[in-house]
């Protein structure tokens, strides 16, 4: 990587303290297991601490807390975004524009900022707009009429169709797929007629999209991806839906059609929401949960259906008790039997 | 979109009738929200007629129930399927041929329709077949042996392996794979060993698949998608599978090897279906529902295994309330020691 | 197909005993259905044997308990494990190299091996090595600093990103994106920091991954797909994933990041793994199943989340009962409260 950088320098950066040897040069960010003499680690967890005896790294970013060890260390309020930050630091390369590869296929038409990167075998169709900087790796189809904004990067074989809008500094894996018609029929008798899917996609501004991920183009209108919005791998977004500002999608979610997703949303793995209902700003639901209603906002929820999280964490701890219960009950029903018994001949008894 | 079409017009189109000025001219179809004087818009549920105040529509297209409104209505059976239509109407573009592009890889040994669309970037291999007006993208791999049906379509990057079918009026969007080799291997030891995958897959007519969903070719004989099938984005369909006419296959569904879906049935999004079943005509298989034996036609399941849909309801209202169950079950086996207790004591004092 | 062998030949090929006739001619392998004469078919299951009446087959794979039938059989100890070697030996093609399409685009710095097949629209980054016998199909991007096996074959439309290992014999079907960046940010308020993905991924020899799968590069670090490993379409591996040898991953399943897989393990379709923790060797888990925390070797989990199979089985089993169970429960409840006020009655009645 090349760079190098003073530990009290580290500290200026992400605004933590050091503790120890501020004068020490670090020349990289590795695991706690990896680091080798020169590089900093880190420990976001405390339950960790007892690993810093065996690590080699020559620095530790550590939580305030922590206030002595056998070498320097660098105090933050949050290890992980100070690592995050310093990793960023040391890891970025300046963009070098490769230019237009004469492989690449555009149309005469498109409107072409400057200090592009084109591939070989990407295809820019009539009248898209590429801005300044933007890197299009080989086999990307960019339909009629899309643009894409400053400092993009579509990644190999990432397929947007005609009409789509791209905002700034967004990233797109492999594979990704944007635009691609909405999956709407009605039937006719038993025939699918097709609706038409005349809508388009928005993708906002510091997107990043993970690879082979679809998004569907609106029946009507558009679907919307909100600044900020980060989606993991093999996620299904279809048509008219809305992600709202910074939320995060994880991998092979699927969010149903003209569905609102709030801000600030975590939608945890192989989640499914259902169509036409609305998730709160900050709701956070669990792997595997299934959405069937409105969620309201500042929640936790998991479970398919889903439930309120303590809610279903209750229900589930009970669930392999399950046997044991029913035997329980078959065994009540004895009991009381044999006792209403009971007290049915003593009555007559008397 | 240029066509303009009066209200009457358009209730004949789609056998409907105009209750007020049936004059009026319709420039084209958007959501009740967006509407702007000119165009016509729909209301497919009842419950949304308070909206009607709000639109800028020049006219709506609603069930025969709704008689009157503060403007012209084209009254029909089914709204949803009339603005289907309507909007067909108006954003169907007529196909022109883009002819072949000379970035296109062609084998020597291919069979050419009249009047394609190859764009750059095409590769069709060894004695294909590729009919009349058949469109083909940039990226779309068609390997040796296959053949594409007259009017299809193929999005970018699609790609189809050696000797697949493909029938009339296919619509595969992008990233679609037709034909990998299915997941077969058999243990010997801990080792697996493969099993060669010599089948193949076949497509009828007018079917669509959506971006990313794979399809996967037989082990011996064939994959097969009936006529009509619609299948969303990133679906799973094994090798000897077979999806018979007019079925619906939401987002995410897996279907595992060699099993047999009706015609007319609805798997939504995220369902899991093991191999070697059998699921009946008219079946419906709720979200994320988990199907491991043959389902009997014409009903309606849910749940992970699955169960019939009011069993499912059922059951799954009744666990958030497993806590409360378990904590009564344990109050209950008290009150009745307490009972027995008592009287085994009075049985003594007599 | 061409080849033919006598059935002794077959015989000794798969280590298995003929009884009748080993001096016929087979010609191939078909299902049981579609065999016709001359052709060899199989029973893996004693339960198909009644099967064998209706076949045209002129010989059949069956298992050693099996001692006549009206036509030769060849039997074996495994004659699932019988019928793939046997249809390798008919299917295989021997390799032969198509050489270097003048459409592929090879940056000169590239390390070539011998006998290769690049088709066209392959693109090849600075400083990879292509070993011997490999085979690009079209649309294959391969990134900067990656190598690429002996014999190892990438199907359409796949993506390498830059430095990512490739063993030998390895095989990715069309679609396939290997070291896209992991699915890593942290929050600074609502705002998502990405954290860079500097880290690769590894993919030892013999490994075959299915259509659309995504493998995500390490953060820091690797990612590793050990020797042998088998993983299905659609399957989602995050960054910093340990996959262990022989270990066979179906469809549509999710593991999340730093998760260590062990060897010879089973993960059946559209299962979910959370982070950060550890699957023992041999492990089973069931479809759809979740699994939240590190499972024990040898045994077999399912559930969402995951218990012991058979734990959640007899659990499972009760879970259609819980409104029954629930009614009971209220009846017990007046029942008690019967006998409680009779009691109470009849104790005052002293």
């Amino acid at each position: 990587m090349g760079v190098k950088k003073k530990l009290k320098e580290l500290a200026e950066w992400v605004d933590g303290t050091v503790v120890g040897d501020g004068e020490i040069e670090i020349s990289g960010v590795a695991a706690i297991e990896e680091a080798r003499v020169g590089e900093i680690t880190f420990i976001a967890n405390s339950k960790y601490l007892p690993k810093l005896g065996g690590t080699h790294a020559s620095a530790v970013i550590v939580s305030k807390e922590v206030t002595q060890a056998d070498r320097p260390l660098l105090c933050v309020t949050n290890p992980y975004l100070a690592f995050a930050k310093i990793l960023t630091l040391f890891s970025h390369k300046p963009y070098q524009p490769k230019g237009i590869d004469s492989n690449a296929w555009i149309s005469p038409t498109v409107k072409l900022g400057k200090d592009l990167t084109l591939y070989p075998f990407v295809y820019i169709g009539d009248r898209c707009s590429i801005e300044d900087r933007v890197t299009l790796y080989p086999g990307v189809y960019v339909g009629e009429g899309s643009s894409i904004g400053e400092d993009s990067i579509l990644y190999s074989n990432v397929s947007i169709y005609s009409g789509t809008v791209i905002g700034k500094r967004v990233i797109l894996h492999s594979g990704v797929v944007v635009g691609s018609d909405g999956f709407g029929y009605v039937k006719e008798g038993k025939k699918n007629v097709k609706i038409p899917q005349v809508g388009s996609v928005e993708i906002e501004d510091d997107v990043e999209i993970g690879a082979n991920t679809t998004i569907d183009r609106a029946a009507l209108g558009k679907t919307i991806i909100q600044r900020g919005v980060k989606i993991d791998n093999l996620v299904q977004v279809a048509h008219n839906v809305a992600i709202g500002e910074d939320s995060i999608i994880v991998a092979q979610v699927g969010i149903s059609g003209s569905t609102k997703i709030g801000s600030n949303v975590t939608l945890a793995g192989q989640v499914g929401v259902v169509g036409h209902i609305e998730i709160g700003d900050n709701v956070m639901v669990g792997a595997q949960a299934g959405v069937t209603r409105d969620l309201a906002a500042d929640q936790g929820y998991v479970g398919s259906p889903a439930l309120p999280h303590r809610e279903f964490l209750r229900a589930i701890t009970v669930f392999p008790k399950l046997p044991e219960m029913r035997k329980t009950l078959i065994e009540i029903e004895k009991r009381l039997k044999k006792i209403e018994e009971t007290l049915s001949s003593r009555g007559k008894e008397k």
